[in-house]
């Protein structure tokens, strides 16, 4: 995989809505990440409009972090269209090892064939239906445990399984890669996870989704690079960031990507 | 037009408490920003309370973003509170274009009398009744497409209506203005609109909604053109651009203002 | 009182998962508040799951500043998990002088016994049934007129009641203490005081209340004395003292904490 910086120009020249259902606490953030990084941001989630709006939209992404049932039958809703019409939508299962409610929502979810299921090595296992010791939004395994989980729920579900972590690991079931991107500044600042949800939606309009999945979280790891080389901490980490992701180049995307076949 | 700092002044020596029912992308950003520009802000939204404490606050502003039907109930409870009182109120149909439900809440909204509307040209078009092309919170007309829907809406509603863009403008219906200040950053950053919603509700008390409504735009775009020459993207932007809220005096604003007569 | 630093590492080490049932408004700067400390935070509401989660948390923090019925059953399972199993809770009563259903939902929640009480010098004095002129969240009323009302709760309700402003009154009815850290700047950022209530929370995990709270505050305190030092205004105020929280030391928080007992 050498075509990353073709896929970020592409997404920038788009410039694709992304509709996101996420939780309360990404939502400002996630916002700022896809502007940005060049795309467009929209936040619906009324039962009475979320179809109809998901319909306008070039990609989804769903986020379970502050679930509650009305927001469940939202991203139903909305995932339904997507998956209907053939569009992208990114799933990212906040936590699901913590409670029944989360398993049973995200259970529903994966029926409607998400393009891509985005966690910790702690939400990967618990959505493969391993044990897991997850708490929180925090990955208590390692990345390197959730590996076969990984693959297996990616042939189970056809999405491509993306597991976040100091090393990250993405595989469609067949194919894998590793992507060395980041910093470890990184965990210490809130819902960056959630928003790069919004970045793989974006590089994934009209794109196969693994090499997508890939590109984006090398982006995205790159721009935790280089704003960690500017920040004092976590706190002057984000306004870094989000110039990184504003700046950051094609070919500097190319020259500093890493990624690997696993 | 030539008052706009002893408005900024005025409006900070009497800090009016600011009742926002707004989105949830907006919450955290706009409150800072009234803080820093010298107002009270307050977000509220229970049907249980929400009527009690507008008959508390100065003004309010209304932002249909992130819409449900018991947000739009309380957004109607409130309006009714401002418009029986006489006090002022800021509504901004946020993606009207995009969804039956918005258009059909707005309707309801307008009825209850809003001093200023505030959106971009698409939204105006939508709002106004003329087919736009919007799509999300972008403005995917020019200003100059919006001018004469403005002007029609500003006579049918008797409220300030004000077009967001590149070069504001801003119409009771008989007398417009054009604001210049601002950034091409500006859009990069998001809910900047949605918190302009709140420092033009905190101009609007106890003044006329046109100068106000002028005065705050320029001075909001001032800081966004401060922040910009500070700032290396639209993260960097944001810390900036609040400074600059809280520091521009009211001589600054005057020198810097660019007003003209429409 | 002098093993601060103590505490602050204690905290550290353990990294004490805190549930949160917040605003919108505070999620965001919260979550990553507790980041920056040492603490793992969550933002978790759903009544399908709300006392599940808190079940695994090491202590929670309600705040009622953008209340709905809802979310007051879900503050009210969730603190019933806490009262039944000893485990510690904070309670910050925003705006509860404003509306009667504000002063309902904090009833309830006070036969909850919540281990801290965090508020400005307006809400402890509503809650402690004196007539206050609170508006909002913003304090009308000083600190001194808060004192008597503050002592007289904490003996009502077995909880340490901590009155914020520009020195600090904390008490648990028996012994009080003040804490002088902090700057002017702090009241000009929105949900400073929320997102205390979640370090409070932190260092109140297996330590006594009273000291907990009070090197809590005198940590948060000097982080702004920090932040405050480096900011050029309220915008660049929030990343210094995010990486304030992040870099201050256990040593560097003995010497700088400004406590004496009162």
């Amino acid at each position: 995989m050498t075509d990353f910086g073709t896929r970020l120009d592409h997404m920038r020249a788009t410039a694709p809505l992304v509709h996101n259902i996420t939780n309360f606490v990404a939502m400002n953030f996630m916002a700022n990440v896809l502007l940005a990084a060049g795309a467009s941001p929209a936040m619906v989630h009324a039962r009475e409009e979320v179809a109809e709006f998901a319909g306008l939209a070039h990609a989804l992404t769903v986020n379970i972090g502050t679930l509650d049932p009305a927001w469940a039958e939202a991203m139903n809703l909305a995932a339904q269209v997507m998956q209907s019409s053939g569009r992208p939508w990114v799933l990212d299962p906040v936590g699901v090892g913590a409670t029944r409610f989360r398993q049973d929502v995200c259970g529903e979810l994966m029926d409607r064939a998400p393009t891509v299921i985005r966690g910790n090595a702690s939400e990967i296992l618990a959505l493969a239906g391993i044990a897991a010791t997850g708490r929180g939004a925090d990955a208590a395994d390692s990345v390197a445990a959730a590996e076969d989980a990984a693959r297996d729920l990616a042939q189970r579900t056809g999405a491509v399984v993306a597991v976040s972590g100091p090393e990250d690991f993405v595989t469609d079931g067949a194919q894998a890669y590793r992507v060395g991107n980041g910093h470890p500044l990184m965990p210490r600042v809130t819902v960056l996870g959630c928003s790069l949800n919004g970045v793989i939606a974006a590089f994934a309009v009209g794109a196969p989704a693994l090499p997508a999945t890939v590109a984006a979280m090398a982006y995205y790891g790159q721009a935790g690079e280089q704003a960690a080389a500017r920040a004092h901490g976590p706190g002057s980490f984000q306004p870094a960031f989000l110039d990184a992701l504003y700046t950051i180049t094609g070919a500097e995307l190319d020259a500093g990507a890493k990624v690997r076949a696993a």
